[in-house]
This record gives C-alpha cells, structure tokens and sequence, in this order.
C-alpha cells in the first residue's frame, strides 16, 4: 500500500507492506488531515520515524469485533500498555508506555491502511461527512480544553493563534461562553471563526485588553504568544497551552507568580464529544479545508499546508 | 527613627522621620526577618525604593480602632486601593494599584516604626514569641499553597529548595500531608525538616524519582528547580512555582502540553492561619532562625543573610 514515510530525516511516498491487526483492528483511511504537529515531526519534533499522520477516517477491515467491520470510524491516537495504572483508570494517553498513530512508536494515518486497538475507535455517524469526521481529533483536543478548565457562559475566554488549531478553540469554546475573543494576525482568518459568531482581535490590537480575562488559550505556538498570553490574563486567571511548542522559550516566571497564574497544559481530548458536536451541526469546519489531494501527492500537501494561509490540507488514498 | 533603606541602588541605615499614621494604624516594629524577596529587591527586583522589609512583628501606637492600640501584632503585606472589584471582594492581595509594605510604594518593616491599614494587622496570641511570630509572613506564603491547590493525606508533595521557604513550604504541608519530601542541596538544612517528621532526598538522588509526585513545589527560584520540577511530576501533575524567579528562564514548554501539567503561581497566604499553627505549636520555626541583630547593624545583618548557610537573620529596633 501506499503511506507517506518521514524516516532519516526525508519525507517521501513508498509503498510499504499493509498492517497486519495482530489482535487490533485494521482500518481503510478513506481520508487524512495534515496537522501542525505533521509539520513539527519532519522539522525533528518527537524524533519519529515512520508513517505520519493522526487525523484520519476510515473504514473497519477487519477486528475481533465482528459489528465492528464495515463500520466508518476515528480514532483516538495514544495506544496505552493496557495494564500500566493510568490505562487500568481507562485514560492510556498518559500510559508511559504509550503508542501515538503517527507520533511515537506507531504509523500514521496518511497510508491507505491503519491499524488502531479497537477500543480507540468511536464510530461515525452518517450525517457526518468524511470531510467533517477527519477533524474529530483536533476538534476533541480544542473542547478538551472544558475538560480541564471550568468555562462558563460568562467565562471571558481569548484564544490566541489564528490557525486551524486556534479557530477550533474559539468555536467549541464559543459553544460553552459568550465571551470568546480571538486574537491572530490574519483578518481573513479572524473572519472564518466571526461567521460564526466569535469575536475577534487584531495581534496589534490586543495590548488594550490587559488583565481582561479569566482564561486565556495560547494556540499559536510562538514565544510571543506565550508573553501575549500573560499581558491579557487577569490576576489568579489561567492560560491554557495548547501547542507543541519548539525549543525551550524564555518565560517572564516572576509574573506567573506575582499574579497567581494557573498554566495548564491541554493536548488530547475525548473524541465521542467531538464527533457529536460534529453530528449536531454545531462547529462547521469546512471553511476550514484549503484542499483536498490524493494520497500520491502527499509530499506536495505536506509543502502546501506550511505555505502562507493555508489551513487544512486533506489527503484522499 | 532608624530605618533600612535601599535608594539609588544603595543600602544604608538612615535617620527617618517617624511615619504619620494619617488613617491608617501606625506599629512599632518590635522583631523584622530578612526575606530573600529584600535580597531580590537590592539586587533591582522589582524597582523599589524606601525602607525595605516586610516580615515583622509590632506593637499598635496609633489606630482609629482604639481597641487595638497597645496590641500585639503581625500585619498582611498588600495593601489595597480599597475600592476596585478585587479590593470590594475582599482580597486586596491583587488589587492593581495596591501597594505592598517594603516591597512596592510603601516604607517597609526594617525599622522602628511603621504604618499599615487596621484590616492588614492580626493580633498574636500571648502564647507566639516574637521570634515566632516574625514568620507569620513566609509561613502563609508557604501554607498559601493549600489555598490553590488540593493538598490530602495521600497527596504524594515534592518541595524541591532547602531554603528558608522550602522547609517552611515542606513543614505546612505536611500537616496536610502524610507524603511530603524535601529536596534540597544541604543535608544540614533538609534535617531540619526531618527532625519535624518530613523526608527529604539530596537533589542528586532526585532523578530516580522521576514522575513519582502529585505536587511538586518550586521553592529554590532557580531555572535548574523548575526543570527539576518537570522531572520529578506526574502527568496531569501540579507544579506550584513558589519563588519570586529573577530574570527569564527557559523552559521546556513542550512537555507542559505532553504531559498536560498545571503550573500555578503562589505568593501570598492569608495570615491568621498561619499565626494559628503558630500558636497551636504545629511548626517550630526556631531552627531556621540563624540570627538576631540590632536594626542599627541591618546593612551587615542583609549581608550575613546571603552568606553560605545561614537561614533567617531577625533584626530587632
């Protein structure tokens, strides 16, 4: 089959043998997404070889759940050891043994086969569409921001970052307050998350809302963002890190203290509430999607979702 | 009066007229301590100029409240503007104009006399020395942590710094906790706190406990702490960054978001909790007092106290 490999430092499309489920459940990507953390990886993120790729769809081919087969899933990405304490409570995505599709010790999604246990998968409804369903994994990681941060209607909330991953933040939060702000440097991309009703901010606008809010999502990944994140949060208020950043940023740590500020770092969320916010209409992604290649192009893709203005590019096997 | 004052980049005993209550109460100092915090403040933290000094025991003099003249008593730091949201809630800890005795806008306690607000100052009980008392300050600083984070008997608490605030930091929560170590770089000071029932580990045994603590507290103010802490917590664990860092460190910001850790910055605690462990003799603060100078030798006495070894250094007027 065909995957798209990042091994030795190259990126590059090989044809590779198909999985065997050996005891997990096999999958027919019927659709990939490009993420930012695809990007990381073949910049020396997680020193990772293999095939990339975490945000899927597809089809079940084969599991030892029978009612499984023929099924349209997504797929949880952190595979845990299945005995460690932390997979025994039913959260493997702190197992310290972990797999990650595509991250850490597993292939990834962008091949025309996966295989994932079958406990990750979380089925598809059919008023979802493939190109929907391929942002569960992104969409779980920005509403799991709620799982970890109590936000309420009158929560002020500012999402920073103005890419794919910030403008999910602001739209599944949007559905938890009425007061999401988000803040980037693209008004073109600032408009996508107004159409549905999210407020937004020019970067060079936003030192006039110092200390205006309760919680603050830092999506941009950049150091200045970070230093942006503390201007904006209230005293005893919290900053939500969302991004795998790169490198070690320097960080104002006096601040953090003075103004009692909680930092809390955000990566996975839980599908099945993504994928109903999907079912339900309420996030639209499509303004979202920048393009749509086949899988045989995946290196080209891989180029064009790190060019200027971009979002998400899908891959089609 | 005598006071210890730090203008111009300089420390100096000087001759000061007395403070003018004007509203407020006016206390002579009978016992102050020297806290790192003042080191911080003659290194150039923080921009003050004044009287330096916040941690001290005193006598009422003057007060609208008569009831408190002649009183014994300790006094909360942050005086606030007495009117914003934080100030009406009643906490003016982080009101945004508020000042804060010795530290910022406000003549300090290395001196003879000083004035505070009536609803900054707790009574000490008969049974509270002076020389016990003067940590009412550092001792709700330390048992603050509590305040912000869930601290219980089976909370595995690593303090990382065996100085003054560590081991007070250790001592407080190991009311709370059965599961308190403290990790330092002396083995004098961290018997200090094991005399008190604490464990302690020297901070080059630290690694083999890596991801073993719930809470891990950052009391030693330095970037290597900070990457210790990041070691030594568990996923979804807690850091609470404890001192008043200088400068801007680095930090893996990455393994924050990975392992989805909550860093909560902790500064001040509310006092009459902590004169009551005092009172209750739930802490014995006498082994961390080093020594106790007249206020006339306070330049030498600021000196001795960032010599090698040495823990508290009490002035007295």
């Amino acid at each position: 089959m065909q995957a798209l490999r990042f091994i030795g430092g190259r990126l590059y499309l090989d044809e590779v043998p198909r999985p065997i489920a050996a005891g997990e459940s096999l999958i027919r990507v019927t659709k990939s997404g490009i993420c930012n953390t695809d990007i990381e990886i073949i910049r020396g993120y997680a020193g990772f070889a293999g095939t990339i790729g975490h945000e899927f769809v597809g089809v079940v081919e084969e599991s030892r759940n029978t009612e499984l087969v023929g099924k349209r899933v997504v797929g949880e990405i952190n595979a845990g050891c299945g005995v460690c304490t932390l997979c025994r409570a039913g959260d493997p995505r702190h197992c310290p043994d972990r797999t990650v599709l595509g991250i850490k010790g597993r292939d990834g999604a962008h091949a025309e086969f996966l295989r994932l246990p079958e406990a990750n998968l979380v089925e598809v409804p059919d008023s979802v569409s493939d190109e929907q369903a391929v942002f569960a994994e992104p969409l779980a990681a920005a509403y799991g921001i709620a799982e970890q941060v109590n936000v309420l209607s009158d929560t002020r909330v500012a999402v920073i970052g103005d890419g794919k991953l910030g403008i999910l933040c602001a739209l599944s939060l949007g559905l938890l307050s009425n007061r999401v702000t988000l803040i980037g440097r693209h008004a073109s991309k600032l408009n996508i998350a107004e159409r549905q009703g999210i407020e937004s901010l020019l970067s060079a606008d936003a030192a006039k809302m110092s200390s205006a809010f309760d919680v603050v999502v830092e999506a941009s990944g950049s150091e200045s963002g970070f230093a942006t994140a503390l201007d904006l949060v209230r005293p005893r208020g919290k900053i939500v890190l969302k991004s795998t950043f790169q490198g070690r940023p320097a960080w104002e740590a006096w601040r953090v203290v003075v103004d009692e500020i909680t930092i809390v770092g955000s990566r996975c969320g839980r599908f099945r509430p993504a994928v109903q916010l999907l079912a339900d209409g309420k996030i639209d992604v499509a303004p979202l999607i920048s393009d749509d290649l086949p899988l045989s192009r995946g290196v080209e893709a891989v180029a064009e979702a790190q060019a200027k203005g971009v979002m998400k590019v899908l891959l089609t096997p």
